[in-house]
């Protein structure tokens, strides 16, 4: 199919890539000229405005936009829905919050335009490795972009069936799924990297235990001085906590055993905070997620204000001086 | 080799099972005749009491436990210094407290007689993918059991080489390693499990908050009636949360998409608390695996004294008359 | 002065009787009927609608809007905005979201009338006790309403200064303060609940554990069997942990000991959550009013998803089967 | 009565004081000598040696222990227990771990000396507030010292009696309280500290809330610049979260508004992390006591081997280079 990539940089060129060599023909822009160049000599078709882009496409349209959420996406969704025409397809593969998805759909079909929400996990791994999609949109559109995503996702590959679903038909198998309207492809993919959170805080705490195992603080006889690397390992093989972010931990861990190379200064993408919103606004307790997203909040602060409020009340009522090293 | 297997329960006979598919000779115990009589028409050696199990060994024996962490183990490691000589070897593959360990190591090394602690990962699958063992204990002793050790492991298998380790030797490759001294098996089999019950827990808030995307109390356009079985699915391939987990997930929604065969009463064994022990110990903040401690005691009552606590103390300031339905 | 008051519930109809008990005069309104025949029983002035309460009072109009935040509060306010002219005041004294307050302040500024909104502590107690007052708006309606604030709180009582405010002036000591523009009343006292909710399951947390001090599960030479009424009494003197939570708790406990008249079902208003929300927008992390707020959401469910999700990946990969009773 | 203090530190000289000025007399020892000296120049009796206390006092002699809890208090009591006879009194004031106490009462016991546990709460206000005594030991014993724990209790005070407490006896009005067997007190006084810090921190995640309410990353129009000094005193009147911490916070904050005198370095005594203990082993959720132990923890260290991991694992996945700055 033909089909247009708006945004070239880390991701969005990556996947150009791979459904180019999937048979797909892809029409790039990108503000970055040079990223058009690059995009060109590695035999894609360039666009030097969003206007040229949509003008060398074929109706029915199809662009994909793969550029950062918040206002870049809304402005070139604005911007593409003024040159689009009825029938035509945007999908926003960012990670947009769901409910601008949703808001957006309703503006656009006012217009006769589509709008599909594609989640998309995979990282920089993806181009070669597939991507998980989380599509959200009309049913119509989500089977008339079928070869796409098909090409994007991984397939089944060699990861074994799931027992009890053989009587199962549908795309999840092959790495990607409709998920329902607009707004919940999104949706699972915020939740998706809700969990992600979760499951790498669960690492770096029990990996932060095994590392403070030889602590001066313990018992001598029940000190261990434990080798992280060959731990992450091991546990590949046979454990019950083996996962993707296992595999890649135990790379870094090869790479650099005591993490030197990192000061430990974790930022946040939206997704954690919305997720922790949308278990609000549910009522659904998520201790998990959001204590690992409170321990991004601080690890990018030191000494905080609420540390001085406790020093503060510990100095006024028992008369504590606060130590400069640790106890 | 030749070795000695007490307790053929469902972890103790399987990896019996495994030994002796694996060409080793097995000679099992149980305090359950019958378990023993299974045994032996499988094939194996039985004995009908400790002190034949020690008499049908040849020295050094090496007699492995996988009886119920706690006071059964306590008992059988005692029970067994008394029958067995100086340099026999006694391995606790159980769940036992590191603490334990390191004492009981202690004690019998005065005997001569030497004690391995092997954390052992895999559950009912490990019969035919293979244990990940983390093993503590002196060098020799170490050496000396690697071939139960590589026969019990998964092995390399299909899983990809991490990047980076061509030049690493080692077995933890193979789905063992020789963690430490005397403690230190079960020290890292604790962590793991630590870190099992904050991924479960991870993906149980994120298919919670999921399975109540349709909530009532949501906009309406804002609902999403999202199929959690193929969700799952997807994530199996491409996505950053893959993991054995999430397998076992994808199995269990296909079994029950609603998972109305649970009650959501959740046990949890020594490993989580010891964990979170550990982590107060070395000072070293653990709020995910510990809320996901928590969340399992949580599970195992209703109407809790805390939670009335509130409402007597709203009732008390504001007047607030407890509803019984959800707002 | 002359205010008139909206909503004569719980609070309202308290907070007028203060204020003519105060010698100011009040116009009552109430969309139930005989909640004004009951005001004006007590001598205040009735209206039997927005308008004839608007056309009761004088120039500058002061009219105070006591009824539940969000709908009601919105729908009134837009009545108000249609009745009122330049120069008259709308207080909001209910728990609004403190972003609603802003907005609704820019609008009405561009008729001329000011907004104000006050954040009203004190519950139940306050007509006696005086109400903590939070005050967002502009300075000279602040001023202009000072003796309607002096008279709702409580005043500086019998409450030890604080050392060190000699030569502080303001109103704090007489127990109301203008925190900032609009907003900030609603976002001061949000915060103040936000507080209250992890005191309160400070205390909770800490009773259940005292609680179950004589559990089975304990060594028999470590049970205690904790008699909690006298407990909190005696942490109300001398205590580092006396406050009126606790002085509450101790009249809870003393009518029933192990509050068997209460279930457990607990509520919570916006403003735990939008708590929650304040801290993830400046990325501040929140453990403990998040955990307190999550606790609420848990009380109200039994048997959830994510428990069963938990207990589903146990017996995958386990072969873990529930059990029914505590073990 | 005549009682032996050993340890005049800042809070057995206080309470020693206390106890004078009450009538008692007070033979006072401690491992500086010169601390003797001052406490014999505020008229008590001095001893060089604990030989010498237990010769001033006259049978059954009460020795009251107020040295740091660990082996410093073991190694006092075990001192003692060598030069005391039966029918004497050891009561151990500090913060002793309460499985301590009772292993303690019983060894004790056999030698006919009676061990009793007094959890201490007041700090350096005690000597004029008094103190809130939370005891364990046997009853005769307890009723013996009546009068030495009258005099260090704060009294009924000014402070409102708890309605629905008339037909109640006892000495909890008083501020002291048998709660139980030996280790009942310290475990009483336990679950006191991890309320206390669940409190703290309940407030200090509130301030540094509002402390963040102006940051650039919020909307311009809904930013606040809070005046924290007046919010802690205004809510000292009135407010549901009114306290003795929050007076101590409102005196803190009038000092120093932006604690630049404070590091933020918080440390933890034991029982904190006692109570996360008892709570695990009771099995019952602390979500709020932990994450504030847990929070200590943290502003203890910088850079945490758990954040580099995080950052480890995002580099891998998806690219994500290090910020060194806020974003």
């Amino acid at each position: 199919m033909q089909i247009g990539m708006i945004g070239l940089g880390k991701m969005g060129a990556n996947m150009a890539r791979r459904l180019m060599k999937g048979g797909h023909t892809c029409v790039g822009f990108d503000v970055n000229a040079s990223n058009v160049d690059t995009f060109k000599a590695e035999g894609g078709l360039g666009a030097s405005s969003l206007k040229e882009l949509v003008e060398t496409l074929q109706a029915p349209r199809i662009v994909w936009c793969m550029v950062p959420a918040g206002e870049l996406t809304e402005s070139t969704v604005t911007a593409l829905s003024e040159l689009l025409d009825e029938g035509d397809i945007i999908i926003d593969g960012g990670n947009s919050f769901y409910k601008d998805d949703a808001r957006r759909a309703k503006t656009l079909a006012a217009q006769g335009i589509h709008y599909m929400d594609v989640g998309t996990s995979g990282g920089v791994w993806g181009v070669e490795r597939g991507y998980c999609l989380m599509i959200g949109g009309s049913k119509p559109q989500v089977e008339l972009l079928d070869p796409i995503f098909k090409t994007l996702a991984p397939g089944k590959g060699d990861i074994d069936p799931t027992p009890g679903r053989d009587n199962f038909t549908g795309t999840a198998e092959q790495g990607y799924l409709h998920c329902g309207p607009a707004g919940s492809g999104h949706f699972v993919k915020m939740i998706h990297n809700g969990i992600e959170y979760g499951m790498m805080m669960a690492y770096a705490e029990g990996f932060d235990i095994m590392r403070n195992a030889d602590s001066e603080n313990l018992p001598e006889n029940l000190r261990y001085d434990l080798d992280l690397p060959e731990i992450a390992e091991v546990w590949r093989r046979g454990s019950v906590v083996g996962s993707w972010l296992l595999d890649l931990t135990a790379i870094a861990l090869v790479e650099n055993p005591d993490l030197s190379n990192y000061t430990g200064y974790v930022e946040d993408s939206g997704e954690g905070r919305w997720t922790v919103q949308a278990a609000i606004e549910e009522a659904v307790p998520a201790h998990v997620l959001t204590a690992a997203l409170y321990s991004r909040f601080r690890s990018r602060q030191q000494n905080t204000f609420s540390d001085k409020m406790i020093s503060a009340m510990r100095k006024q009522f028992g008369g504590h001086i606060e130590k400069t090293k640790p106890s």
